[in-house]
């Protein structure tokens, strides 16, 4: 496995690569690698001949009150994880790397964002969206792997690359649980004992949800009604927020039907959880 | 020479070449060829195994008051010019085909807009990248080629290829001029017959400049105060402006180094004029 830290060698690699006629798994991640990244590289392993992995807390995507600075970083451990599953090449610029200065151009985006987590994180897609164009266009990937815990990123990479025409294959990797359901998340030590005990409800609620669709329930209220009652006899956290929308367009649908998302959000003491699933009927 | 509508017919031409190791020169226009087109063509043609010269009036870089609607259109008259020139294939998407919806993404351009033309085109170098971004990825172009008479644009164009790491070279290719030094344009058409005879003052202008900075002269204010004096001695057109910036960055310089860019635009009766020149002292 090799480890760059600039553009120009990173493009050595990606050239030889193309040149040798490999396909190209690429896994952008923030580092800090948790088992849902390690999924991410599995799978990119089993469809590609090689493993890109970019590293990089990329400070376009931090709101001015988010936690840029603090964010967790172990660049040492990350290699010995990427190392293991077999990752190729990594990437792991510095900041100044990436953004020798104030870039010219960015990418807006316009549809998508303004539901779910994202209505709180304005700009926060556009930072995400302006950074993969560049990695895109740096690795070349034939596929990018992204995981569905974070269902709105994957909806908002879906339209960049579509809308871009980037000659890329997303794959959404479906989210990895625990043995209990709770969603896999860096976030999850930070709950409070009986707050993990509880947290399980909240993919309970999803599981909710699916069995009143299965059994013929075609409207999001009722649904989330029903979702909101069980979450607050359950978990003391604060429910942030239950919406239902159509995946990955992501606009307000009133009566259920192709594909579509149910997503929450809980505000635990010390610890925001979200998790969802996508059904297709 | 073959003419596609469609980005399934384009992809499956540009694979082809890909396929066949052939390298591409793109040529991307909004259609009603004139000669400075030919020219990119011919350099294009120089350059590359095979063109691709793509015919879109792109509805995203009209201002609400500009002429999107009756921007002139000649197929057919293209069309036998690109195959004169040896065009291999022409990429001419209807509206409907680049933009079947309202896209989820767009480029925003930061630099290198607010002055020269640029200052009252609110919006419209955000369509220019926009579209290129879009048939960048769809063509996959080894080079694209640019007149310098539209500077700004390439100034742009370099920002975008540049910042988000396109695998493309950028080729600006030299105004082409009458032969009394006017830069070539469909709009020359709309001159009277006074003011065309007047018109070559403005490449003259640009001249008197380089002459000045030949001399020594290395104050933009001096030279654009001698400028301004000589085109309304000259001309009866109405001086839009006078700028001389680096280039590309577009940024104000205070005394004259490195490459930079000297731009006027005079307002005639029926038509609006652009020229500039750029030098690397």
């Amino acid at each position: 496995m090799k480890v760059v830290q600039t553009i120009h060698e990173l493009r050595k690699e990606v050239e030889r690569m193309k040149k040798e006629g490999l396909t190209i798994g690429f896994v952008p991640t923030m580092g800090f690698l948790h088992e849902g990244h390690l999924t991410l590289i599995e799978r990119a392993k089993l469809e590609n001949d090689q493993v890109v992995l970019s590293i990089f807390v990329n400070p376009l995507q931090f709101g001015p009150n988010e936690d840029f600075e603090t964010y967790p970083r172990d660049l040492k451990r990350d290699e010995k994880l990427a190392a293991e599953k077999g990752v190729n090449l990594i990437f792991a610029p510095s900041v100044k790397e990436m953004y020798p200065h104030e870039l010219s151009v960015s990418v807006h985006v316009k549809k998508r964002v303004n539901v779910l987590c994202g209505r709180k994180r304005e700009g926060h897609f556009d930072g995400v969206a302006t950074v993969l164009t560049k990695l895109f266009h740096l690795i070349e990937p034939n596929r990018a792997y992204f995981g569905m815990k974070d269902a709105q990123q994957v909806a908002v990479v879906d339209g960049l690359i579509k809308d871009f025409h980037f000659p890329i294959e997303l794959v959404p990797v479906e989210t990895v649980r625990e043995e209990d359901g709770l969603a896999k998340s860096s976030r999850n030590v930070r709950l409070l004992p009986e707050e993990r005990k509880e947290a399980r409800h909240l993919y309970q609620s999803l599981i909710l949800a699916k069995e009143l669709i299965e059994c013929g329930e075609r409207n999001p209220e009722t649904i989330i009604k029903k979702m909101e009652a069980y979450l607050k006899e359950h978990v003391r956290g604060k429910i942030d927020y239950i919406e239902i929308y159509s995946y990955p367009e992501l606009l307000p649908i009133h009566t259920l039907k192709g594909t579509f998302i149910i997503a929450l959000a809980v505000r635990f003491q010390n610890a925001r959880l979200i998790d969802n699933i996508t059904m297709v009927i």
